[in-house]
């Protein structure tokens, strides 16, 4: 147990794509809320795009139209960016998270906490953003491993990006392993339109937000091919079913899959043209190739990456998570993207509790 | 524990409405798709009403465009259509389910087994579908009401009629107080298109069908108003987790309340433009008053006649359901429309468990 912190004087955000970018308003908009003496500073590795976000006040590439606050101090000078800053929050897409991590760690404050934004499995380990953040430091700082597990949280929930940048009243879940972790995190960021409820199970709020990309890419190819809602529901519900058997198999609880973090962030998601999987999803399931899809999407769809990591944890926990082996089966080309519904759809008549 | 029943010779759904018409198709495709020697009937009360569907063969006041199975018997004269009908399916809006089940009772077979689709708690009583079936059969007919009870199944999902009519894949459950119960009616109506599965817990199953009724009208108003998908997927998650704690209140399983019947339902309302209670919601929050919303809709919004029954009865058993709690207010006046999201959505900063 450490002692109560204090409140930040800093908080820096790595990462200014659309999510990195809208979760640093929140947090500016948090601390103008609040009172509080505060700078927040978002990091992004171009120097050039991190010249036009100061010029223009506007992300006019990740969040057309949005106003940043005034008070946002625009970087791309890590070391600078990091120097002070008591919080240091992720939203470094889930596969280049390690690199940029690598480069960052010399320059962290030896106390800092670390909240990761970022939803998906590293391809190769399997390992949880949390998990990456704390194996990196661990090698690249003085503290151990263990110490920044302690106080590295994350963020996930009903989330979509473009919504918050425009103060649309939203609600989502901080978790740490301790609570008073979590809650002077969400003290940080509650602003008038975003609201953190606190949460100390990091591994079911983490699985929740990575697998609901898988489903939402599944739920997508429903749509492109003309299911209904019937269909759609059904593969929700089935969908975050076998999110909570991997969950709880890793040591998550099923009430954090029950909330926010877990039917919320996919229930968004799925209902959204602004979801990337979900879109990327429609394009496959209306005939476009994996390379295609790629080719017309301008941001990751990270469920594409993550989809074959999350089938092989399941597997080496003896989980069975048929959504998302239909989904690889379909990204590797071996299941024909028709087949996809009828598979999920028609298995044998069984008592519920037993094919969920 | 009974004799293992025979495979019935014949079925007969009270209620010639969307859902009653959509599911005696179901029953009468699954009779073909198992070769079975089975007559379906569809009763409904109008006797023009039901020359027409047997003339047409659709129902084009609330299918149209549907070919019905040849197969299909349609009758408006209770005493021959119930006659010999192992299995009776009741498709009659829950607050006429009383008054038809009086008239129809002296012409049930004493062995019959009924199957519930309506979905509603009856005003006054604050009963059940399943509780007023066993409690009137009781009343009127030789059996009681614990042996009728015994007997009362309730099938409940995602499952938009109209979908369902087209011939799109979905899945439902089926709920009996034993499970012989319900695989007999799950296997008397799986058909290519509907597959049903089994559970044995009929109040969670019953209870997620209901208060989703109320829980979509809170969506439609926060649609209404134009809130986005982060706000509605947080509503449509808290709105479970207060159905789930009224349902366990009242002897049901969590595990139910995360399936097909709770989960699945209410996303599949949530999601769609069929769903009269998410339009009735819609229509509310873009201004219209309640005696407008009822004139605009030729069919009725369950939610707003179950929703005062539900508050009450979650009160009498000490189970906090502010999202209920404010429809109701919405409903009758006492909360403006345009306070309903603010007041759901600005709760103070807090664990997740304790304000789900």
């Amino acid at each position: 147990m450490s002692a109560p912190r204090e409140e930040p004087r800093r908080i820096t955000v790595l990462g200014a794509g659309s999510w990195g970018t809208a979760f640093a308003k929140v947090l500016a908009d948090a601390a103008a809320d609040a009172g509080a003496q505060r700078t927040v500073c978002l990091w992004g590795r171009t120097p050039e795009s991190m010249a036009a976000l100061t010029r223009e006040g506007r992300n006019e590439r990740y969040l057309p139209g949005v106003e940043l606050p005034g008070a946002l101090e625009f970087s791309s000078d890590l070391e600078s960016a990091l120097r002070g800053a008591e919080l240091v929050v992720t939203a470094i897409p889930a596969q280049s998270l390690r690199e940029q991590l690598v480069v960052a760690a010399p320059f962290l404050e030896p106390a800092a906490v670390v909240l990761s934004l970022a939803k998906g499995l590293e391809t190769g380990t399997g390992l949880r953003m949390t998990q990456v953040v704390a194996e990196v430091l661990g090698q690249c700082t003085e503290a151990t491993a263990e110490e920044w597990a302690r106080r590295t949280c994350v963020l996930s929930g009903p989330n979509l990006a473009m919504e918050i940048a425009r103060e649309e009243p939203t609600a989502s879940v901080v978790a740490a392993p301790e609570h008073e972790t979590a809650a002077w995190v969400a003290r940080c960021c509650a602003a008038p339109y975003f609201r953190p409820y606190t949460n100390t199970d990091v591994v079911g709020t983490e699985i929740g937000g990575l697998v609901k990309n898988v489903i939402a890419l599944c739920v997508g190819i429903c749509d492109g091919r003309g299911y209904g809602d019937n269909s759609r529901a059904s593969v929700m519900t089935r969908g975050l079913a076998e999110t909570t058997r991997l969950a709880t198999a890793l040591g998550g609880r099923t009430s954090t899959l029950s909330g926010l973090s877990g039917m919320g962030d996919l229930v968004a998601t799925c209902s959204s043209s602004l979801s990337r999987n979900h879109t990327a999803g429609r394009l496959l399931g209306s005939g476009l190739t994996l390379a295609q899809v790629q080719d017309a999407m301008t941001q990751t769809a990270e469920g594409i990456k993550s989809a074959p990591a999350v089938l092989e944890l399941a597997r080496r926990h003896g989980v069975d998570m048929p959504i998302t082996e239909a989904v690889v089966g379909v990204l590797r080309n071996d299941i024909p993207v028709q087949e996809l519904a009828p598979r999920l759809l028609g298995r044998d008549l069984r008592s519920e509790g037993n094919s969920a």
